[in-house]
């Protein structure tokens, strides 16, 4: 599982172009062109690493000589003081790259290690735990195969791939299952519709209508319980609206298929990682 | 203080096509194209709000015809339950942008709380809250505004316009005072120089120098304390390592000018927004 | 039903920068720039309208100040000689987009020409037809949005948004079984499961294993039925492999719930319509 | 004759965009990312290879251990069941460009196929086939190229590079004399000035005004005879409208230089190209 | 005669990324968003104007409601002291819009003005004076279009739409008369065939191949006669190599058609112009 | 000290498009593909290189086989005759590249020519040379690297980095003094804050406000001295306004720390430089 070359190479330009934009002024009138250095990756914290690809590919783009060993890979487990992977590069280039690659590093582990957290809340339980469309701007793509490297799934990737009902289409179609009827007819034969329900009568009448999935939109632990119940597995459930590490165990423990949590990709700890520069023996 | 149309314009755009992509299937089925409505904006928590503009921005690029009124503007403290603002456009649009103009507000917002969280803990020191170079990739104009509209100051943006040693330049250099003076003599005079220094030896050998700003690195508090006295106000001094809203005020209090912090960038909690649509009276 | 506006505005910029690069060197020298005409697009065959949008688009795009009246709009069924739209503009606003405008309406009606066809052809059967993933690069967003207007249903929009597992993927996983099994533990909840199978066999294994579409890939017409009646509605069948509108009758007669049809996309015979001056009395 | 790399590698990029996006979630969690394979193209029908080093670069971008054996080039005539071209690369790499690499070759070498038809059909004759600027936006260098495969010539790439002046030109300027004097006047020196004219009045004042090349613009046979006899040679004969392979022979006939077809690049039949993956022996 | 839209957007905002980028921080923590300013652009030199649409959307697109007076228009001879236009907007929209509205119009109004002084030299000889290929990159649209507003005339725009024969491409043909004649035979009709030579000679076979234009290369002023005088009008003659100011006259005088000037666009001196802002009485 | 891969990159794409765009139609049907040649670049003028790595990337861009030999570096004194470096590759990529190769180093060469010869012109006096923000729209970079290489120092590189305040904003803030201490308290700690001075008391007033650049716009020499005599040291002087090679001397004798010079950028004289193709011997 790796992400298409084009997003990462875009991506990781875009950072360039933001950081070093014309000259890094504090190294290109000191450092000798050809020195090289090489740097280790060490994890500052116990997390799941994720974005180790694009964190390299970063000093391959600024120096095509840039060589790597590699120790983890993404979806591995790492502890505090681990020595993920060491790049061997020129060093103006090792200067220039370290902000961008380990923001990026930071930020997919950070994902990951939330998701891979919710994860283990939810052991043993029916549910999975996916994210949402409250991603970052032109982050999507590396937030979701996060979500995925830390154990979650992915949530439709986009507004094309999969329908969601919410309240304003239904009212605009006339009802649950005049809309998931139309919806069913006019949409293409791979679209899954989901229903967004608020209280058991939708989720009764989004059973009725056929819906592939009903959200049960901030409910309460008991009315989800019954509405899964209810569902009894004729179209998944998913379990939607603030839901945190303190209580998405308790929402699993529903039933409910998946549980997804805006949280994932809006509101990412960074996990901390260090690229240090290994000193030459004297 | 608005930011560049050319950047809103290009983040939003790639963001929505991200989050569309070709058709929205949920609603292009169901709903009228010319069908309008009325959406405000909702604030679900304490705050300040930050990327009003680029959220509006979004519907107006969807449909030309969106028509505002705001109540709030970037910078202003919000509170629970305040409307920021009311959006009247093609129910269409409303629905297609709705996530992407909240993923902006939410987001930007949430840099500028935490930010203005920081600046009332240091309030009445001498100290000011800069964000890093530890910011999000394609996101760093956003986030560097976000900070000042929380109250704080915003650091170099890239590597291009002010020069920072780190211990390889100075390694490289031949130690803090002549790298300082190289850099002096060869970067332009618009430019200032930072120094990075783990010590007092090394905070004293940068004064010497003639750095502008010196850095620092994850000293202890007395350390600290010791240094900005030393420095006594020939440099500007910024302490840099760590620091959370649970520790600023102490390192607030050491008498340092600036003080860095990469949470407010790398570790962002999205801010609560909501975004409901009026219903018509029946 | 619109398509975006990215889109569209990003489409016909490329197509422009194609065809004009520089100066219409024809008009520039000759025409006066303030001199504006009025034009009228008229059909030169029977069949389906799309593309209309787009089309005008280029005159707004090349000159705001650009005026339309419009008599039939995307998904209409035109005639020969019918007028389809008046554009007013200046002249040499008029003469440098006039090709990338009927380009665009040409290919676009072209498409749903053919699947307006296709749909006729079919008529009375429980089948749907729906384009493939074979478009032409760049032009997919425009191609899928003229199978809808042409009365077709969209199939997948990318490698991305369902899964269809052919027989590489299969020997890959361990048979048909094994594939699909390990595919919808990982795949996210909105995703369907397609399966292409070959004979009989195949089709059971992928009934059994819980496909939710079943494609018959280049079966004859009794092994198409047999393969139908056997599914008996379990999951949604699909057709595929050289379908034309010859043979397109036959085929859903045998009670498939998709047909899909390369020629849609790859093979596409433009529609005729022509952009005229109109004339003014002399 | 090769495109140049930046009109390939961006339109493969673009097509990659719009057919994988995020991940090939068919193949990311069935294959191993190590195994690699071998797959041949075959021609599934007679015609005129194009389009193959763009086919082929799509596996050397996703994978840059991609090998090729190739067994013809872009021009030469292959026959139904003729091995083209062998790849060998990742399996994930070869599934997931598989789709973007024929959509490349076959719609190429369904314009070469379709215009060496054309040439074979004038064959004998003083006539050249070129296509127009009926091409698809953003694939015009594609078309253009393939054009140059299939044995034509190729028209002018925009308007930028030759004029044509068209009725409406004719008319601003006051007359074929006036314009064509105007333009002559104004135009580089490298520039070639095309009439279109709509009968013989019209032809013998365009080639007393000098016109590099005379349009025969929808005339008949006996008409289009006429000009091409009266013009002699002083200009370059273009015949135009509605050409078809039933009707160029006799076009030809007619002595004219330059036969253009819109149908070369507007109505384009893919040439049907599969890609196998060889079977190891078990 | 106005510059494709697209080409002038992209330009500006490619520049104002470069000028501004994140904020102009010299203007954003003083000046009120809602204060405007009027203010007027000054020739400080003669000279002939160029750039002035591109000048003014700079601030179209910093400021919607950017308002303009214009008494002049590309093309025409300015003096020193004369207002060449007025532009009333915000003034956070002016100062960040200034500079690179300013370069534009200084570079694009330099080449108009060097091209407009070599048209005077050579006015009353037969000769016209075109640029060369010899643009700075990004800028060929800008610049072919300022030597049209000076009153030269335009050299191909570049490699596809013209062809010119140097001895490396006659060395590989094998000689001037086969390598015209290979190109004649393969270049489509609208394309004109120039041929470089250095010698009486290489003119006479370059006449005989058929070149429609001659170029003669680095040749003295006598021998320059004696070719055009061979030429004799059956091609262009294209006098071309380190022609100035000074020689061109003297070049023109050998009844040459066209002389091509490299320093036009390579060499450009910027033409004078300010933009003051208008005091407002007090 | 080397420019950017993306900066390079990009410039040369966008470069090629416009000079080769669709094929190279003087070499594509003569040329073989696969003939090699090497040529050397050859100075035609005494000056400074400068360029050369994005010289020869055009190559590698065309032609991934390309070899280099280098005899000269950026920044390197060379003198007419001097062969600064070989190319081998593909002759077909050797003529398509050629233009653009010699455009970038002919440009850049220029500039830091003119920066040299002012570096050269104020010798022995305290001056640096600083080029301006009039540079040419997306040649930013090349040309403030091509002054750096010419012995010069870069001033800001734009609105965003350092501070200057005109006398526009001095009016809307209420004075030097006000203005100032505005500036200081808002904007970040990296930033320098220079101030346009017209006359000694604005000079005064600058002093004490605490700019740290104080520029003198426009002055005369006497006045130029004085100013600096009054700074004595306590700020840096920019002298600005109409330097030329002529006067530099005179304005660096005042003892001011910088000047700055528009015409490096915007008004450049290409150095001249030549490719030749090395003929084999025969």
């Amino acid at each position: 599982m790796k992400l298409p070359f084009y997003h990462i190479d875009d991506i990781i330009k875009t950072a360039l172009k933001e950081d070093v934009n014309y000259l890094d002024i504090s190294s290109c009138f000191i450092l000798d062109e050809t020195h090289r250095s090489t740097a280790r990756y060490i994890a500052r914290a116990d997390g799941i690493l994720c974005g180790l690809d694009a964190a390299l590919r970063v000093f391959t783009l600024l120096d095509g000589t840039s060589a790597f060993e590699t120790f983890f890979q993404d979806g591995d487990e790492i502890k505090k003081g681990d020595i993920i992977a060491r790049v061997s590069c020129k060093t103006t280039a090792l200067l220039q790259g370290e902000r961008t690659s380990l923001n990026l590093l930071q930020h997919m582990s950070g994902v990951a290690t939330m998701t891979n957290a919710a994860m283990h809340a939810v052991a043993g339980t029916n549910a999975s735990v996916a994210e949402t469309r409250k991603t970052l701007p032109g982050l999507r793509v590396l937030q979701k195969y996060a979500v995925l490297c830390g154990g979650g799934k992915n949530h439709r990737f986009n507004l094309s791939d999969a329908a969601m009902l919410k309240d304003n289409h239904i009212d605009a179609g006339g009802g649950i299952t005049k809309a998931v009827t139309l919806l069913r007819e006019k949409a293409g034969h791979t679209v899954k519709i989901e229903v967004e329900t608020r209280n058991l009568d939708e989720v009764r009448e989004a059973l009725q209508a056929g819906a592939d999935i009903i959200m049960l939109d901030n409910m309460g632990i008991a009315e989800m319980a019954e509405a899964v119940s209810m569902v009894n597995g004729r179209a998944l459930t998913e379990a939607s609206g603030d839901v945190t590490l303190d209580n998405i165990r308790e929402v699993a423990g529903t039933g409910v298929d998946i549980i997804s949590m805006g949280a994932l990709t809006h509101s990412v700890k960074a996990f901390n990682v260090s690229l240090k520069i290994e000193k030459e023996p004297t």
